[in-house]
């Protein structure tokens, strides 16, 4: 008898536990595809962007990762299309077969329409992003020391995050430490805890979706950190020198030359796809509307997870795009598989909360368990414990602990290369112009 | 009074030694320019080409490195030009006086006239070399897991490394190592210890700098591990899908997609400058012949060291292009500027041997200590001291240990990543070409 053929698009925390989770099912196997060859640990990019760990630390293998999953084939690979009614997937340069078939291939980030953008302001999805983000972190304090002019230097060490979730809020803690301490000593002509970090975000708190007073705190947090939060505020053009931010209908501009863009998320194209082959239904960002089951209505064998699916939660909102929704949903997904191969009936697709958290900062965390609100050092001992031990290889653990608490009693952040530079000029050229015989 | 101002071109091991040798000199006031803002310990690249280490391992923030250094002032920038009537250094973008400069920057790799193959076959100088050639490597296995013809999986599976020098030799090592060891259980259509890595070398052993013996043992090394040694053979064409040797006269031809650069070098172009600007004389390679005091003839307020110099050893052979002469250089510079400022003479520049070293996998290496030969684990055992001893910094030197002490045990080598890769596609398209409507 031939094995049912799971097919999974996406190696991140949905497709990877999907995978996973189908391990003593002998007569399943599994393809999973992935553009990459790597599962990464996103939540910890913003330390990637700082400097505080190196790519390799939060990304692992994903062949490695599932070495002991014999059932479980990897194929590195870009799906371009998806043939429904042949149970196909179509590759660049393949195209395999499925009796069920998993989505998980999340979200990017969005600039609502202005994606001239991009360029300018990078986000903080993939290893290339954080890469980008740290060259231009990096590269605007080289540029502050390098100008003679106050009010160059000034553009050069204002800061504006862009979007006041988890992941600005903990980049603009992170950038906060690097300039008070970390880089404190660096410098010679410029004093980088003169640091201007603005955090805009254009609801009326820092992270929207939690508690009031967990915003309320993060707030204080930031603050004590010397970060400027605007709240109510909207960006509206941004051109690499200056940043327009709109509030209450006023504008105000202020010379920047980094910006990073922690604001808007829209959905992977395989969404698209969906809606066109399978007649799926998508939400204003792109995402999936599954069913109870994480299926498609009318399609049980295509099921969507991750931060791709709109799934509904207990109070009628779709759940948050965060590993434990996605991790859950992966396990979901592989039971559900299996349940109908057994033509039995499961119960529907429950989320179970165990919290929401964000760290701001070397020592301060705000963590909402179950509607205890814990703050401070020992939200931060519970964050960094709960990331340490998500991390898929052991590999990885022992080296991010070891480099946290180096990082910790140093406030040392190794991993600060500027790299993929080129035609490296920092400075406004109002004086001469220099003859470019050898370089060009 | 003002102070003697010295500019030193290039932060890798003669610069930087060069620049922490001043650190008691308060009558000097140094500025270190480099195009980058780490210190790169280069001996390693072959670790992060073959994912044992992470580039922020190997690479240490120029700033942190002379934190405490107050004289010293790092200027991220690239030299364009040197005026030396006016003793100044042309930045792209701003100009810098000098009373005495100290040029360290080094040699890039050469592709003897065949600059095309620089796209194909990735040389290894630079963090973003390493990652390219990681690339290429990680990139070979998966597209051999893809293809069902075995003659394509064979041009997948050949590896082909140009020359045998100590990096060719640590290169073809450590991938042997991964073929055979690491990636033994992750793939799932091919068989990794399947693989056919030839070393390329044009002289008549590998390791040709060395003594014969050392070489010998090397070589009986890389055959226990299944490399194919061609020695005495030249590349003569390599095209991305071929390869082409000559050997006494004779071509052969092997299908490889991935061919690694470990063979020539030449000189920074800045060698080029001085002799234009400062009538040094080259030699073949570019590189500035210098005096008895690493200066140029003429001009005893320039000098020129490390990679970038040629400087007559012992047996009026030039020192080699390795770390140990450029950090003995980057020391004497400092005290022949201190030396003129006093108007004192002080011996000519002599180059103290500690010996040559070169690993070869996991538990071998050969090492010439002052005639002494140490072979097989002690030598590996040594040449791991070495190089964790010289990591300039402690933080990196703790987590390198870590790192490697976790590979060794476990053959693990976490941090092989693709990144960078555009437009995935590893399959010959003998199938119908799929609709590209999606992604394109």
């Amino acid at each position: 008898m031939s094995k049912h053929h799971v097919v999974i698009i996406g190696g991140g925390f949905g497709g990877l536990y999907a995978a996973q989770a189908f391990k003593n099912q002998h007569d399943v196997q599994v393809t999973l595809i992935d553009k990459r060859n790597f599962h990464l640990f996103q939540p910890l990019l913003y330390q990637v962007a700082t400097g505080g760990l190196s790519p390799g630390d939060i990304a692992s293998p994903l062949r490695a990762v599932l070495k002991n999953h014999k059932n479980v084939k990897t194929v590195m690979g870009e799906v371009i299309d998806i043939d429904v009614s042949r149970q196909e997937v179509v590759l660049r340069d393949e195209t395999i077969g499925y009796d069920a078939l998993i989505v998980a291939t999340g979200v990017t980030h969005s600039y609502f329409g202005n994606s001239e953008w991009g360029k300018i302001a990078p986000g903080l999805k993939t290893i290339e992003d954080a890469i980008e983000m740290r060259r231009k972190i990096f590269l605007a304090f080289e540029g502050a020391e390098r100008q003679d002019d106050a009010d160059e230097i000034r553009a050069w060490m204002n800061f504006v995050i862009v979007g006041g979730g988890p992941t600005g809020v903990e980049l603009a803690g992170a950038l906060a430490e690097l300039a008070n301490h970390t880089l404190r000593r660096d410098f010679r002509s410029i004093d980088t805890s003169k640091v201007n970090i603005v955090l805009v975000e254009g609801a009326g708190r820092v992270l929207p979706p939690y508690h009031a007073d967990l915003s309320e705190d993060a707030e204080d947090h930031l603050r004590n950190l010397g970060v400027n939060v605007k709240t109510n505020t909207f960006v509206t053009n941004i051109d690499g020198d200056q940043v327009t931010m709109k509030r209450d209908g006023r504008e105000e501009t202020l010379r920047a030359k980094t910006v990073l863009w922690a604001a808007g998320v829209q959905a992977s194209p395989l969404g698209r796809i969906l809606a066109d082959r399978a007649t799926a239904s998508l939400d204003r960002i792109g995402r999936v509307m599954v069913d109870e089951n994480l299926a498609i209505p009318n399609h049980p064998e295509i099921m969507v997870i991750g931060d791709l699916a709109h799934c509904i939660g207990k109070d009628d909102k779709p759940l948050p795009g965060i590993a434990p929704v996605a991790m859950q949903q992966g396990d979901f997904a592989a039971r559900f598989v299996e349940a109908r191969m057994q033509r039995r009936a499961i119960k529907p697709f429950h989320y179970f909360d165990k919290g929401n958290m964000a760290v701001i900062g070397r020592n301060a965390a705000v963590a909402d368990i179950h509607g205890v609100h814990v703050k401070g050092f020992l939200a931060w001992l519970m964050w960094l414990f709960v990331h340490i031990l998500y991390l898929v290889e052991y590999d990885n653990r022992l080296l991010v602990a070891t480099q946290w608490g180096w990082n910790y009693f140093t406030r040392n952040r190794g991993a600060r290369l500027i790299t993929h530079q080129d035609n490296l000029s920092l400075k406004k050229k109002n004086q001469k112009q220099h003859d470019m015989k050898y370089y060009e």
